[in-house]
């Protein structure tokens, strides 16, 4: 296996945000030599979207995607409304940094507002969920803001995203048509079985603006023990993911974009000198990745 | 959706394993009329492979499974070897204890001595696991002791299970051929967008018995949030899975078998009083299955 170009890493700027502020992960990145990262929503409020853009330009920093749109189920239609307005927002703020693709991680089941399971019903949220991206479509595509589908691990379908394997990404992009591709995150694909055949069906499929569906792909490792279930992921290396496999099962699909770390860790990264863990994301980016 | 039939209830004794021993788990399921068990290894070795035949015979009790064969991946031959060995055993004293199926936890990535990840080949080790059922097979077909897959949920991928989909075990028991079954637990297989067509699949597949595939089904709740990757899973009702639906697509399958509470739940249920936990299991097998 070649090593990754360096040039690809990109980071997801997740990775640091309990040490830095956005404005300090763009300097950090750009003192680092990473060219590209991936906001996070919250991140960019606190800093304030029209300064964020302005720091992205003077650095020289690009986006490799926007986090995130989606929780598209909901109990009612006030809920499913709030989401849309919500959504489209989050498209107008990707257009105005510059991101290539707006992350969607389409939501579980549906919520009350205190966070409790409303329903039992995985299908019709699963049904909320295309019907929730189609109508976001019906405003991001015209205003050429990709979305991008995030099938996350199974161990999410209730609380985060019912969208669960590549096979059932392909499939709603399939159905909802133009204007909507995936991410690959090798944290919550790893283990399926299908995955290289998914990646090549998503690779062979072509938007309008003549790109495949492939609009992402990030990285971190799954650690043996896993003590968490959201803030346990490893740096790439630390864990049992082949992730140099993915990566080729990616670059067979014609996949030449960003290799975008995103480590959510409370009890390890998050806890370490920033410094430190950009310098490490490089380092097991070319060693590991 | 009909309630299920009461007398179907059975127990694997993992449920009130902190609490009781395998003797006290027998003496209080006849007490509380749960007229069938799943017991462990473990536990049948505690309190000895006879008595506990005997025990079983003068309660009237009868095994839905035995829990557990499995575990082939192994670094080398000797590791492989000695799982195919202590899987014999484990055929043989299914067939003491009258169960009708051994159910197989068929083992992640091969691991060192000491439970660290030798290897980070999950192809490779799936070929370990279908090599591993084969030869196991050879002796458990005359031996008249089917084997039951349980594909596990994908985030026991490294260090439990590296069948995670019934799709997947589904295709194995297709290579497989005869004598080989699967266990459906609604824990591990509730997320799957493909889970009615592949209880169905495996409701049409038929073994030189008479019997179709599907040969154990096992209850608990997915609990929102989930706190711990093994050990906190909930009651039938506590959580979010549609138990009435699936139990009416394994009917719809030709399913008649028993249903099986299995939870394992460190800071709730093996915390409380056995008595309250299999008078719960009841209840909610009626009320919530």
């Amino acid at each position: 296996m070649t090593p990754p170009d360096p040039t690809r890493l990109s980071l997801n700027t997740a990775t640091v945000r309990k040490q830095w502020t956005l404005a300090q992960i763009i300097e950090g990145c750009a003192r680092h030599g990473i060219r590209t990262i991936t906001p996070w929503r919250d991140q960019v409020e606190n800093d304030g979207l029209k300064a964020t853009a302005v720091r992205l330009r003077e650095t020289g920093l690009a986006l490799s995607g926007y986090c995130r749109g989606g929780m598209f189920p909901a109990p009612d239609a006030a809920g499913r409304a709030a989401a849309r307005d919500d959504n489209r927002r989050a498209v107008d703020e990707a257009l105005v940094l510059g991101a290539p693709c707006l992350v969607l991680v389409v939501g579980g089941l549906p919520k009350h507002a205190d966070g409790r399971p409303a329903s039992k019903d995985l299908a019709g949220a699963r049904a909320m969920v295309r019907d929730g991206i189609a109508e976001l479509l019906d405003y991001a595509r015209p205003a050429g803001m990709p979305l991008a589908i995030e099938p996350l691990h199974p161990m999410y379908a209730a609380d985060r995203a019912c969208v669960n394997t590549m096979a059932q990404a392909n499939a709603l992009c399939d159905e909802l048509g133009d204007g909507v591709g995936i991410v690959v995150d090798v944290y919550h694909v790893w283990w399926d079985p299908e995955l290289r055949q998914e990646i090549a069906r998503a690779g062979r499929a072509r938007s309008a603006d003549g790109k495949s569906r492939l609009r992402a792909f990030h990285l971190c490792d799954w650690l043996v023990p896993t003590r968490d279930l959201l803030l346990d992921r490893g740096m790439m290396g630390d864990g049992v993911i082949d992730l140099p496999l993915i990566r080729s099962w990616m670059e067979a699909a014609g996949y030449d974009g960003a290799h975008e770390v995103e480590i959510f860790s409370a009890n390890d990264w998050w806890k370490r000198d920033p410094d430190e863990v950009l310098a490490t994301c490089k380092l097991r980016h070319r060693e590991c990745s």
